[in-house]
This record gives structure tokens, sequence and C-alpha cells, in this order.
């Protein structure tokens, strides 16, 4: 009976490694933080001076704060991975498949090609109208990127832009949300940003005065929030996602924990809801969009919908409606809910993560506080221009009768038909497992199962110190090389154990991926049941 | 004898626009601030519920900050220039010229040829090697296409890439920054950003734990640092530059500003330098700089040095050094000084600035801090991947012997030597005016000249409730269409009035700018001394 290796053959690495590997430094598992610390105080011992900034010394919200999609499991994945390159064969595995993060095109997903041609032809206009370019390229994205380039002042896309995005691609965006939504939109709400996560520090940055203004945020949540809101020292008030109910958001749970907020002096300003739903996939039912958008009215909050997975919807019986759409079609106004969405070019069929592009559409606001946002956004000038581009292309893309229509039709629908294919075959490879239970992915790029495991595996991930979760899927990666992320990292109802999977390995992969977890969480079972 | 218009024909315009136009409210002239506040009032009268954020309940660090760059007077541009094309001949010019900003592309500068190409490419692979691309692109571009594309995982420029930017790239950046100081540069160092901005952010966000915590920026300074710190919740400790020794950063003067900061309970963690000055525009001296690295080594400060503007140097007996060269040709370590150096894809030859890239070379932090600085990196995945290139390719242009190379040098010294004889023509024409007097931009973009303003012009910027150097902008744009940005939005010794102006427009313009502010500034005086 063989036991799980955990750390052996990694810690000497680990400290060897460590002066070339700026890596982040998790609270899960103090073996590791020891193993740095000590690291760290021998390489400063023959300091002359004492240094202007010691770790007792920085801003203690940036020590707060977490981030675990790119925290310590993916270091030892990084480490083992080096092993793997020097040393061939040194594991029972050849190659570490990256589960952990939502980065499609790492995992070989091809970009879309008219995104692409006309992301080419604006970086370097001057061939837009040579004879070779039309070999090269298809007609309707040299006539995309000379419209692009007609809408910025002077074709001068290495231009500083408005400190909102220029102004022809948020009209084109604006058109985009309107025929998506079927209500009107305002390209001067819109706000690009370099992929979402800087719009949500910027709202989180607007909102939160001190550790008594609070933000509800769901739990299973992504890190972004709860790292946004440490950085800028609010208070996390968390609501747990009904699990049993498939990942249910339920009005009764948001109600009672508002009132244990406020009882606490907690003044809630804003209710975080990502849908579809990260890590935890489930795609909002419109009656409960309904019921979510009145209690923020009711409660005062501000709606920051994360939806950023529009696009990712797997299962016939769903659809993804945006909260603007769910509250318009209630007859609400600008006036009756503050209301920010947040979209992003790095997820959907397009998986444009390097690109970071992305807007918040910023509606029921009033001019005084519109323009403290812009202020904000002004400071750092602007987002990226192909960032910029690429987020209009996503909400503008070929047309029927375009040349690229037929090829972009191809490419988008055998991604996301694949996509779905995934998280169907690991949904119910999970399920089938000892301990496993998993809800549907309805959409988004995760599974999220949740892992009983056996009281001995328990307490070797106590011997360990490590959450039990942290243990299993470190145990899993020294097996198969898979990397997956803890439920820890993204929170979950205290006693319950989970991990987050991406359903983004390339299609082929997919059976051996299966085999691999299969195999290893048997074995896992095996070893611990006694 | 015609008094100067100030406003009269663009309040109500800017009234009307408020809504379609998401500005800017600066607290200089609070003319414009009462109308915007009125404006905003008005459209939430018939607000159903109380709005869930107000201007009393945001983040007052929100409120503080300011940034006058794109601030008040260039939403009065943006406002006549709505109008001029509403309405050809409505004033006194045909267009606007926008002298506020460093961003050389919106006036018409031409990117480096040879960087397009690459990025180009590397959006769009699938092209490199097919045969009509040849005729369209450099052999060069297409190699070094090839290579930045082996640099990166798979290939896969649309995934994120590592937290602290591709290895690859940051490995050429480490090249080139050994081969300009000639002292040797760690690739893990590196931090890749978008822009040099969120660099900045990042250090801020780890030195500053409360009011308590202050750092010395120059005066005057880029309104990025004020803006910062107060966002931050920190406290900007001045240090006056010495107009009389062509803006002199003298060390009695640090000492003196750290001790006062010191005797009012703060803890100065940290000093800017910005060098090339922005707006002053002096290039430090070698010895100069020696003081300063010692001071910060004495006090125990992290020297930040905003080393964005390194190419842009114009004057034959200066030169930049980069902070990290003097302080390692001293023989000081990592041990002895915490250093951080900024750099930009936006400034320079190159003008980049829609690109947004950029990195930071962090050094002298120990491992556990280093390790805090990749979190907050982490947090935002990482920086945008063709900025990643473009500040690989900055730092390691075409060498002799590559196809591009003489095509490269001659787009590169064109316009080097265009603006250095555009600073110097303004420089000398500033000069000529009576009440004017400007120092020389040694580097950088900008020109910052004293104006001394009669009592009357000032008296009458008091009863237009606007500070005096903003007046005397305001006038300058209602009479010429130029933008520029009062002293007072980098701040300046009190009582004294500047304004920025940058040397960008292009060089067939530079007689006619000069005509305009000479005849304009000849008429203000005339009207003021009576």
């Amino acid at each position: 009976m063989r036991r799980f290796v955990l750390f052996a053959s990694h810690r000497n690495n680990l400290s060897r490694r460590y002066h070339s590997q700026n890596i982040n430094q998790s609270q899960n598992c103090p073996l590791s933080s020891r193993f740095l610390s000590s690291s760290s105080s021998s390489s400063m011992a023959s300091s002359k001076s004492s240094p202007a900034v010691t770790i007792d010394t920085i801003n203690p919200k940036v020590k707060k704060c977490e981030y675990a999609v790119r925290g310590e499991i993916v270091i030892l994945a990084q480490n083992l991975q080096q092993e793997l390159q020097a040393k061939p064969g040194s594991h029972p595995f050849d190659e570490i498949i990256y589960c952990n993060i939502g980065n499609p095109q790492s995992l070989g997903q091809q970009p879309i090609t008219f995104f692409r041609e006309v992301l080419a032809l604006c970086d370097h206009p001057s061939i837009l109208d040579r004879s070779e370019t039309q070999a090269l390229f298809s007609a309707d994205s040299i006539q995309r990127a000379w419209e692009i380039l007609d809408h910025i002042p002077g074709g001068a896309a290495g231009a500083y832009s408005h400190s909102q995005g220029i102004k022809g691609l948020r009209d084109t965006i604006a058109a985009g949300i309107e025929a998506r939504d079927g209500f009107p939109a305002n390209p001067n709400d819109i706000f690009l940003t370099d992929g979402a996560s800087p719009a949500v520090h910027m709202m989180m940055t607007l909102l939160i005065r001190s550790e008594k203004d609070g933000i509800l945020c769901p739990i299973p949540q992504y890190p972004l929030y709860s790292a946004s809101i440490a950085l800028r020292g609010g208070t996390l008030v968390p609501y747990y996602l009904n699990e049993e109910m498939g990942w249910g958001l339920e009005i009764s749970e948001l109600k009672k924990q508002l009132e244990d907020a406020k009882a606490k002096g907690i003044t809630v300003r804003a209710l975080v809801v990502i849908n579809p739903g990260n890590p935890t996939g489930q795609v909002l039912a419109e009656e409960n969009q309904q019921d979510i958008v009145k209690f923020c009215k009711q409660e005062g909050l501000v709606l920051l919908a994360d939806e950023v997975y529009q696009e990712n919807v797997y299962v016939p019986e769903k659809k993804f409606n945006s909260f603007k759409k769910v509250s318009r079609s209630m007859g609400y106004s600008e006036e009756d809910i503050s209301l920010v969405s947040f979209q992003s070019v790095s997820k959907g069929y397009y998986g444009e993560c390097g690109k970071r592009g992305g807007y918040m559409e910023v509606t029921g606001f009033t001019p005084d506080i519109r323009e403290q946002i812009y202020k904000m956004a002004s400071v750092n000038l602007c987002s990226n221009i192909s960032g910029q581009i690429l987020a209009s292309l996503v909400m503008s893309p070929p047309k029927v009768g375009d040349e690229s229509y037929e090829s972009y039709c191809a490419e988008r629908d055998e991604i996301l038909l694949s996509l779905a294919r995934r998280a169907k075959t690991l949904e119910d490879a999970l399920n089938t497992l000892e301990g496993i239970t998993c809800n549907k992915a309805e959409g988004a790029m995760y599974l999220f199962p949740r892992i009983r495991l056996p009281e001995n595996a328990i307490k070797a991930a106590e011997a360990a110190k490590c959450a039990p979760d942290s243990f299993y899927c470190r145990c899993l990666l020294n097996a198969t090389g898979i990397v997956v992320v803890p439920g820890s990292g993204f929170g979950q109802v205290p006693g319950t154990w989970h991990f987050r999977c991406t359903i983004l390995p390339q299609e082929d992969k997919i059976p051996a991926i299966v085999s691999l977890l299969t195999d290893f969480h048997r074995s896992f079972m095996d070893e611990y049941h006694g």
C-alpha cells in the first residue's frame, strides 16, 4: 500500500528555485510558506542596512488578499513542469494539464480568424490597400479594419483614446447590447477596460470607504472579488449558493446575510452576482433574476453583474439573460436600479485572455457619480486599443452575407459545442466516483465537484498542515499532473470540500483526463479508507 | 478693447451635453462644477427611490483624487471641438490643438514600421508562412514574430501569460537593460504592466497603509502620483524643484521636507523621481542622481524612478542614466537600496500610448515582499500581450545588419531630432514673451513656462472664481484653440503660475502655434495691463 507523496520531492526544489521564480505564497498550506520565509531570511542575512520595506511594514490589506487561481498549487505545478523538462520521466506523467484557470488558448483553443485578421490590419494599416493583403485577409476583415480606423481620430490606433474608450467602438458595443437585449443601450454608459478585472476594481474603489462597507458576494465566488474587496479594506458579506439546488441563488439567503451584516454594523453597498456562475457553472432563471433585481431596488444595493460567460451556455433548457434586460423588462428604469454589467473578451467562444479587453456598462448612477468613475478611468488614461477593438468585434461579429460569416459560425459553433460535450463528459465521469457529486455545468467554463473524503484523508491533511481539499488537489497533481484549484480558494460551506476544474483541455485529451482522474480517485479512496 | 470671453458661449452647451459626455469635474474652477451639479440634480428630480450611491456616500478618496491632464480644460476643449464641427466658423479658430497630453500619435506622429509589423504578425500568425507575407513585411519582422511566438507556450498570444509577463520577453527586456546600463538585469525582476500607471499603482498599494504614510514627490509632478496616493489614502510629501536652477532637484530640500513630514508624524516610505522630468523637462546629472541614491539608502526610502522618458533627451550636454546604473556604479547592491524603475511604450520615439505596454524593474526587495507584488499582479492575471511584445521590441529594436535597421534608425532619428527642434522653437518663442520665462526642455515632451500675470488679470480670475493660471489657459483656449494644462494641476510654488504645453504638434504646425501663442499673449497682457 503506497502513501501519496506530498512535497517530498519538491521541497528542496522550491527552495532552490525560489530566487528565480517570484511566486505566490498561499496561506492554505503552511508547509510551503514556512519554507519560503526561511529562504527569504537567508538571502538577506548579509544585508548591510535594514531594508526600506519589510513584510511587517507593507500595507496589511495586501497581505490579506488571496488569489488561489494562481496560488500555491499552480506554483507546485510549475515546479513539476520544470523538473519534467530537466529530467523527463522523473514523474509518473509526461505533462502538466492546467485545469486551474479559464485560459482556453493556453490549452490549444484557436482564436477566431476574423477577429485576428481585423486586429492585425488595425496594427499595421499601411498594408490595407496593398493587393497582397486581399490574398491574405478576408474582404470583410479589410472592410471592418477601415471602419474601425475611421472611428479613431486620425486613424491613430497608437494614441491614447477617450478615457472610456473610442467613441465609435462604444457605439458598436451599445448596438450589440441593444441587439442582445431588445432595450436601448447608451454608448456613454460603456467604459472599456483591460479585461473585466480593472472594471471590478474601479467599482470597488468607488463603493468601499472602510471595513464598515460590505459587498454581498456568492460563496463559492471567483476570488477576484474577495481579493479586490480585501485590497480596498472592505468587508465581504457572503451569501451561500445552494449546492443541493444546482447552486441556486436564494433570496431568503440574501436577506438573512444582509440582516446579519447590518446587525454587525456593516453598510452593505452592493450585490455581486456571477451569471453564468464561476466556479459553479449555474445559469440563473429569469424569475430568479427578477427577484434579485427587486431585492437590490428594495435594499438600495448596486447590482454588480459579472456577465463575462454570457456566450457560454451549454444546456438547451437555459438561456442567458442580462440583468439589464431583466430589469428593463420589469419596467425598471435607470432611476430604479444602479446596475453595472461586466463583459470580457477573455471568455465566450473567443477566449482572448491575452488581449485584455472588456467593458462595463454603467447604468442608474447620477451624473456626479459617473463623473467620479470617469475621473478614475482618466487616471489610467485608457484601456489598450487592441482590447477595445476586440470588445467591439465580439459584440458585433460577422453577419449573414459577410465573406467570413460561414467560417466564423463554424469556428464559433465548433468551440461551443465541444465545450458542452467536454462539460458533460467530465461531469458524468466525476459523478461515477465514490464520494463525489458534481452539479451540471450549465454554463461558464468550470465544474465544481464536492468531494467527501474519508476520515483518514482528513487526518493525513491535518498532519500535512493542509486543508483536506488542498491535500486532495496536491495528491492529484503529484499523481497525474492535473492541476485543479481547491474549493477553499473560492469559499464553501464550512466542513464541505470541493475543487474547481476547467472544461478547457482539448477534446481529444478528455478521455485520458477522465481515466487519470478515475484511477487517481480510486487509489486515493482505497488508500484512506484504511 | 475687447474682454476675453470666459464660459459665456459654453455654459448652456456644457449643460446640454452633459448627459452624453461623462466628463471630469475639476475642483479648479467652481463655475463649471456648480454648473454640473445643477444639471445632475435636475436630471434625478423624478427619481422614485433614493439612489443606491450618492456623492456623499462614495469613497471620499475618490472625490479627493484629481487628474488635470484630462480635467476641466480638456472638457471645455472637447465642447469647443463639437461646436466647431456642428457650426464651422463659430470660433476664431478652425481646430483644437491638443497640447495637454503626451499623446504623440494623436497629433500625427507615425508609429515605427518594424514594431507594427511584428505586432500584426503576432496577432495573426497564420499568415507567417504565406508567400504574400514576404512581399508585405520585412524579413526581420517575420523572423522576430517567429522568435516571439516561440517564447510563448504553445505560441498562444491570446492566452493569459505568467502574471509578470511572458518569460522570454522578460529575458529580452533584461538583456536590453543590461545593454543600456552595463550591469546585470534579472528577467525575474521585470513585471510587465499595461503602461507604467498600473505599476505605479501597485507600488503605492504595497507601501501605503494610511494617511500616516508619506511619499516624497517632486513639485511640479505628473498628477498620476498625486492621484494614486490620494486613492490609497496616503500623504503626498512635496519637495520643490528649483525653477531658477533649471528645475534642479536639491538634496537639502529633500532633507528639509523629510524632516518636516517626520515632525508631523508621517512615515515617509518612498521618494518619487521623474527623470527626465514631467512636466519640467530637466535631465538629472549623474552626481545629482548619486546623491539621491545615497539619500534613499540613508533614510531607508524606496526609490521610485519614473524613467519613461529615457529615450527623450534633446540636448547634447545631457545623457540619461538609469538609477539602477547609477546605484550599481556606486557599488550599491540589492541590499543597499530598494529601487523600482518604471518604463513605458507610450513615450520615447515610439509613442505607442494606445498599446498600453510598460514594465517595472523591481530590485532590492526581499523575496517575501516580491511575492506580495507577484500576488497583486496575479489578481489582474497579466498585462496585454501586444503591450508585452512591444515592451520587448522597444528594449530590443532592429540591429545592424537587420533588413529594417536603416529604415528603423531613420524613423527614430527623424522623430527625436524633430522633437528637439520643436522643443527649442517653442521654448525660444515663449521666452520672448513679456512676463514669461521658460526653462529648457532637456528631455521628456513638455515645456512648463512660468507666467507672471498683471494684477488685473489676477483680479479677473478671482472674479471668475478661477485660479489665475487656469484663467489664462481658458482665455488661450477660447482665443486660439490651443489646449494646455494649468500649472495648478501639477503643483507649483504658491503664488507662482505656470502651464504645461507639450512639444508634440507636428513640426509644420509649430510656426502657426508660435504665432497664435504670441498674438494671444500680447493681447492678453495689453488687456490686463490697463
